[in-house]
């Protein structure tokens, strides 16, 4: 089989994942570019991308799988040339999903035991206690539940924590109040000491987090950006904690990365600034994944984590 | 039944655990102090204390069970007019476990990965991924496996780390690898990333963590006292520390508390200062724990929790 690998990535990075994917997949031909030669071209059956550059896509006639090595497919989708009748799959990686359940249980732990608060102090030479609340009296509001907004659900769940989880359509996990549709999120968003957001980045969920939604939110709570910048009115959310509405925001992405240094969010007394690492695919675990695809598309077997392209993810 | 409660605390702290205790054990004579009456203190059958003052129980000559509303009871037992013949039960508070579970927790996820070193980063501005390592590539090793230590030990193993647990005598404790005796301590600290603190302190267990510890550590490793200040020889770690032997320490405890605003802690760029806040006895769950041992009292069957006094935990 003829693939093309094609990212924005380092060189070292393609390096790297050139290398692994050869190791899972033997004995295929890799491009790093679309083939010239429209033979050649035409020889193409599978692209393996990480948020390529826009138009790569285009003039391979008998590309039969777009598989991406990340999770979230927004980016690429804003491609025009994107082929619209070629199956794309989106990255779901085992790693990748413990790591997402780790930074949100992190951040979680640190917004429930008051240790952002309590770090603070240690730079001012404050010996304060903060108060100590169980885990099931603090209220978790995870928006998403999809791969990782459930698996982060359950993850808060099993350490206790009283975790409400709320999806545009109804679902159901053990342990976790689930709500759906507006009326849903109103109470959701009511009720949470801490929000996290792992929606995907749509037409409808961009500038989700705007003033009216941070206004719906109960006085004093959280918010935990683990899904796009682009989910959040920067603004709003600079007046929703200036104004203490929110208390804190702990944000892993942002409408521009990497973060520009004159943004407020980097000397934000009450915001943590991760540097989009909160959930990396791992190449290691990632190129089984893409293995695993690549075989079932040879069997002719259902091929796993499609994006469904008229919803966006 | 006629009860002491004494302990070192704030008025607003006694008067809240008065009131919880009272409940949890109502029509019983109280006593915020020893009677002065000689008759009185014969009636007093039951001392709940949160390190007394020294000689508060002595002269009670009826007292049949001392109950320690703390877990660590090594303060308690310095008293020389401690009455050698009572029993003496220490907290365990199902609230307390869940609190040090998740302080362990965030400590480890943070230094694992790579969050503190972040937060530092947005200090200064920088935009820098941490290299994303998988839980199970991070050893953890557990020092002490009672209560607490068991406890975070499997806590940190359900969460895929590959930890180990070191103990005084062997031990066995399900995906944790056990370790005693000087050979597996030796063996634990040479292969540990994190290390956690979590022994009882007695005259065996003092200054343990000093410079030839630090050195048997693996370099780079970190460090987690959540025990007593007294375990760490301060200047060894300081010096570990500047050296580099240790990338990192979270303090919870220090040989003075407050910490002194003069400790080099407070500013050191890699030690994170917690004000004693990893894990308190909540007072709510431990009133029905005193009420268990009280009642266990009364019906002649046996204590729980009792501290093994020559052990000194």
């Amino acid at each position: 089989m003829s693939i093309l690998l094609s990212g924005c990535w380092p060189a070292a990075e393609q390096q790297q994942w050139l290398r692994l994917l050869q190791e899972a997949l033997p004995g295929e031909q890799w491009w790093l570019a679309p083939p010239s030669d429209a033979s050649e071209a035409a020889q193409v059956e599978l692209a393996i991308v990480a948020n390529p550059e826009a138009g790569v896509l285009q003039g391979l006639p008998n590309l039969r799988l777009i598989q991406s090595l990340w999770a979230g497919v927004d980016r690429l989708m804003q491609d025009p040339t994107l082929p619209p009748e070629v199956p794309l799959a989106r990255m779901v990686d085992p790693a990748m999903n413990e790591a997402m359940v780790h930074t949100a249980l992190w951040a979680v732990l640190a917004l429930h035991r008051g240790f952002f608060e309590v770090q603070t102090q240690q730079h001012q030479g404050l010996w304060r206690q903060p108060q100590q609340l169980r885990a099931g009296e603090w209220r978790v509001l995870v928006l998403g539940l999809g791969e990782l907004g459930g698996r982060v659900a359950q993850g808060l769940a099993t350490q206790g924590y009283a975790v409400s989880g709320w999806s545009r359509r109804p679902a159901d996990l053990i342990d976790v109040q689930t709500l759906h549709g507006e009326a849903g999120l109103v109470q959701g968003l009511d009720a949470a000491d801490s929000v996290i957001n792992l929606l995907p980045l749509t037409e409808q969920t961009r500038d989700f987090f705007n003033a009216a939604r941070f206004a719906a939110m109960k006085r004093g709570a959280s918010l935990v950006n683990l899904a796009r910048g682009a989910h959040v009115v920067e603004e709003d959310l600079l007046a929703a904690l200036d104004s203490g509405q929110l208390s804190r925001a702990v944000l892993d992405v942002f409408r521009q990365e990497p973060l520009p240094s004159s943004n407020p969010f980097w000397r934000h007394p009450r915001v943590t600034v991760l540097p989009h690492c909160a959930a990396q695919t791992d190449a290691r675990s990632a190129a089984a994944v893409v293995r695993a695809n690549v075989l079932a598309l040879r069997a002719g077997q259902p091929l796993a984590h499609l994006v469904q392209r008229q919803q966006g993810y």
